[in-house]
């Protein structure tokens, strides 16, 4: 079984030594007062969580599946996840970062993004039915009336109930516009302003589940007057058991779960086609701006996503590097290491170091970024200052889309790697590892495929406001550069890093123009241009993290040499790839479209 | 459920308007009689076999998995599976490549190879069954006695039998010097000349199973007088049933199927634990020189795994560019395509067809490549002119692990951009792209890792003999380039070719320079080094490939039109990655072997 130790010393430097949150914090109202011991303190006592309750679950919990009975059209989780969760909801967790007026702790949003990064290495499949608990949470909190929040958010907040987002249709992921569930007025009995809804909805994620006593659904459906396309979508929050006035809950609502999807991973959450006929269901937000509605939402869940493979990256190095210390296969070339044992542990091949230094160092530029992006949310969230607000509120704009689609993605190329440092002990079962790259795989499909999340960096993030927050990060850049380009121990980095960022602003002008000619050239550009800017920004933390450790070279501290070694790796292995990035950005649509689509 | 439709007409491009098979086969004696029409009738005759008989049976093969029986060790292969292969023996199908001589139809393996192209897009699981009966049928035609020969090879040829390599132990995989299964002389009933090897062996694909009536497995193990390591190891041929004098069958052997591994994917083939326990083996070639009578099947088996891959990269475009051009979400970004439609065809997106086109440029530059290695071994094997002969046993020896790692790695990029195209139902089972990617994992691991093909090609094949090897792929390319650097139609393939030619040879030199004061030097950049090779070998060929093309300008054969719409994307979007290639490879082994391993 795959072995989990929460990297807590790497999330403090992350916090303190990297970006020094309780600074940021101290600014911000309703965090003034977190100080580092009780990040810490949270940290551990949740790292524990992660590693003693449900890391032991992951693997049974995928080789189990979730059950479901046709009869009831009940789901069963996987063995323990019931009892997990329980632990997880009297432990508090739920609340951790959410509103004080409905009962959470309220937070930062910074710190639990590290709660959730353990969580997802530990057993992503669990995760998610709490993870997506908090999106529903906050949408809810953003667009519910007074009612709809006093009814919902103190039970997700305290996790008493989780939720879900019903937005796929069998014919339509991606083009929501094309959806067909209908709300009509509810007749009668909809004294209470209810909709009946009807529809069916596919890939739902923990849509039905025994882990709690209700399930919100927040679903997208048509009203009858409704404009044709994703101009005419409302949400509607749809519980699985009406809730009475008392809070107490009432009748069983008209939306089960008609079938289980078989996955490639992720098994032990519960994939469900949700079958609504006539299902009790309370508009949130405007009729016909369900969209951008459900876009807070989703919004947090692409981050969420890249947490996820973050979690992974992480878990499967670790595995990864404890299997290369102790399998003991050929000599060194460079001569035995170990001449003492029949053979030299894997590590001393380069190549394997090159495989988990890859998974290293994506695993450890992907913490910096995603808790930068988490401190930047809670600045947008809670600063008194509307420029640092705003500033804030752009740069989380712009760097969702690359949390989601570079962290995914990276996640697929380490835990993949991480495999083959096993060998063919790494395609069997056994192990776990085949596991991080089956789970893993999904990350880059949904909350938004990774093309979508590209178009949304490129299209709108970048050029739709002409680089306006594009600018907000090359400004944050820049000005690092300049202060250290002055110390040579750093030039190293700053080089390449200022080459980069040259290269990525020209880039960014060169498909503006372009895109103005065909906006095809869009569509053809912007995986690879994502990535580009993936790597910017993970050189820039690298850049910063190698800071961080020449300034502690006196101390001989190990962790600050492991640190400053995987920067180095990484600018000399995984930052040329933007040379072909750079390359195959300039490929042209021309070449992606004259063939013929009968060709194919 | 997957279609497949075999790929004829491509093969037929490639057999005869890009290689002219025939003529080079009508200088080899035994196939100066094959003709156009009998490899087409082949291929048409194989291809069917393959779409009609176990492409239906891939699906239901991965759900349904072998079984052991643990009281008799009999595992039973999925349904389907043992009358399929009774078909196949029927059909002639395994004696295809044989030597006539043991009743085989002497064919070259120039065919075969595009026979097991398609068998492998159809059903990777099943086709393993077969495929390593045919390599343990050429290790036995090489190294085994007469009467070996003579008791094995015809029912091997004809299908009969099956065969097997027992190669791995549970602490030994690319190690086989540490293996410790052993082999005792049999004593008084040995008067048969056998010996009694015990051990225990694990990973050995198509191990057991209920298709055949005996299987005949390849043992590594050590004779009581061996020396220590990869210098003391014996192949032993162990039959499952003796062979009595006759021909027929005698007493069951003691070797045993104790148990079957749970794997990602091939859950069609029965992947086994073999125990021996003084099982009956006879000496196959030389005593300690097992390793070398058992790489004549493991290079044979590269170029298969290579194939296995090219099956997959095929049969999961095809799939994919189905769903893509059916499958309605959004406009394009440059105006609807399809206005009667709610939507357009997902194919219009321009990010959809490079993904497409990644898999269709690695499928048929693949095919190019793999056909043309096999018309080398067909010219290794059978050509009177010794300087020929010579020529093509080098070009093989180079371009083995190329096919091994390069295939199987660009499956790997290309099933999951193929399960991409799909979105969430890329995921599910259902459409059966997730298998595709599971069952191309292994490829990457098996019959040597792709980094231990990646030292062979650069330490071994390239440094070792001075790039004596390289040098005769260059000086094709150079020829190629001279003769159609002159018309300008193909500038804009030629010149990105020599381009990376001159940069690949003086990588190779810089390499061999760094590897004289370090030998890390290889193991840091090998990895790149075969891709960059890889790359060169394929721009080759699609140059080539555009020079076919462009011949038939005139004929406005969307054929020919499409072949160079392909040719133009593989130099736009996938010979870029070169550009990050050849940087990485220069990372040097400093950056990776500079952390000490107890900081990993």
């Amino acid at each position: 079984m795959p072995h989990y130790t929460p990297p807590l010393r790497d999330m403090h430097f992350v916090l303190h030594e990297l970006l020094k949150v309780t600074e940021t914090l101290k600014t911000l109202p309703p965090h003034a007062e977190v100080d580092v011991e009780t990040l810490n303190a949270v940290l551990e006592e949740g790292g524990k969580f992660a590693s003693e309750v449900i890391a032991p679950l992951n693997q049974s919990g995928d080789a189990e599946g979730c059950a479901l009975n046709r009869d009831t059209h009940e789901v069963t989780a996987p063995s323990g996840f019931k009892a997990a969760y329980a632990t997880f909801v009297e432990g508090g967790w739920p609340s951790l970062g959410c509103d004080t007026a409905y009962g959470g702790q309220g937070l930062p949003v910074s710190l639990n993004q590290c709660l959730y990064e353990m969580l997802n290495s530990a057993n992503q499949a669990w995760t998610m039915y709490p993870g997506l608990t908090h999106g529903a949470y906050e949408c809810l909190h953003a667009h519910g009336t007074p009612e709809q929040r006093q009814t919902y958010l103190p039970r997700l907040t305290s996790g008493e109930w989780t939720g879900t987002m019903c937005l796929t249709e069998a014919h339509c992921g991606t083009d929501l516009g094309l959806l067909r569930t209908r709300a009509l007025p509810g007749g009668d009995p909809s004294a209470d302003g209810s909709f009946l809804i009807t529809g069916n909805k596919i890939f739902i994620s923990a849509g039905e589940h025994d882990l709690a006593a209700n399930i919100v659904h927040l679903v997208l459906a048509r009203l009858p007057d409704a404009p044709e396309g994703s101009k005419g979508i409302s949400l509607f929050v749809v519980p699985k058991f009406l809730v009475n006035a008392d809070g107490s809950l009432g009748a069983r609502n008209a939306i089960v779960c008609s079938a289980l999807e078989h996955k490639m991973g992720i098994h032990g959450n519960a994939t469900c086609q949700m079958s609504l006929d006539g299902a009790r269901g309370w508009l949130v937000g405007q009729p016909h701006k369900g969209l951008n509605a459900m876009f807070v939402m989703m919004n947090a869940a692409r981050l969420g996503v890249g947490t996820q493979s973050l979690g992974l990256t992480e878990v499967a190095y670790q595995n990864a590097a404890a299997y290369a210390k102790e399998r003991l296969q050929m000599r060194s070339l460079s001569g035995p290491k170990a001449p003492e044992l029949a053979a030299d542990p894997i590590i001393v091949h380069p190549d394997v170091r090159r495989m988990l230094l890859t998974a290293r160092a994506y695993a450890e530029g992907g913490r910096a970024l995603a808790v930068y992006t988490a401190l930047l949310i809670d600045q947008e969230l809670s600063s008194t200052d509307a420029a640092v607000k705003e500033d804030a509120a752009d740069l989380v704009a712009l760097l969702t889309p690359i949390v989601k689609a570079f962290l995914t993605d990276n996640a697929w190329i380490s835990t993949s790697h991480c495999l083959q440092v096993f060998g063919g002990h790494g395609y069997i079962r056994e192990w776990g590892m085949e596991q991080f790259v089956r789970d893993a795989r999904i990350n880059m499909i949904y909350e938004g495929t990774n093309t979508i999340q590209s178009l949304d960096l490129l299209g709108r993030k970048v050029l739709l406001d002409r680089g306006k927050k594009l600018k907000k990060l090359i400004v944050l850049i820049q000005q690092f550069i300049e202060k250290e380009g002055a110390d040579t121990a750093m030039l190293e980095f700053i080089n390449p890093l200022a080459d980069l960022g040259e290269k990525a602003s020209k880039l960014s002008t060169e498909l503006g123009l372009k895109a103005f000619t065909n906006p095809d050239e869009v569509g053809a550009a912007s995986v690879d241009y994502l990535r580009v800017i993936g790597h910017l920004v993970f050189a820039y933390f690298w850049a910063r993290m190698a800071r961080v450790a020449i300034d502690h070279r006196a101390d001989d501290d190990p962790f600050y040499r492991a640190k400053l070694a995987t920067a180095r790796f990484y600018f000399a292995f995984l930052l040329p790839e933007t040379a072909a990035l750079i390359r195959s950005a300039r490929g042209g649509a021309r070449s992606l479209m004259s063939m013929d689509a009968s060709l194919f």
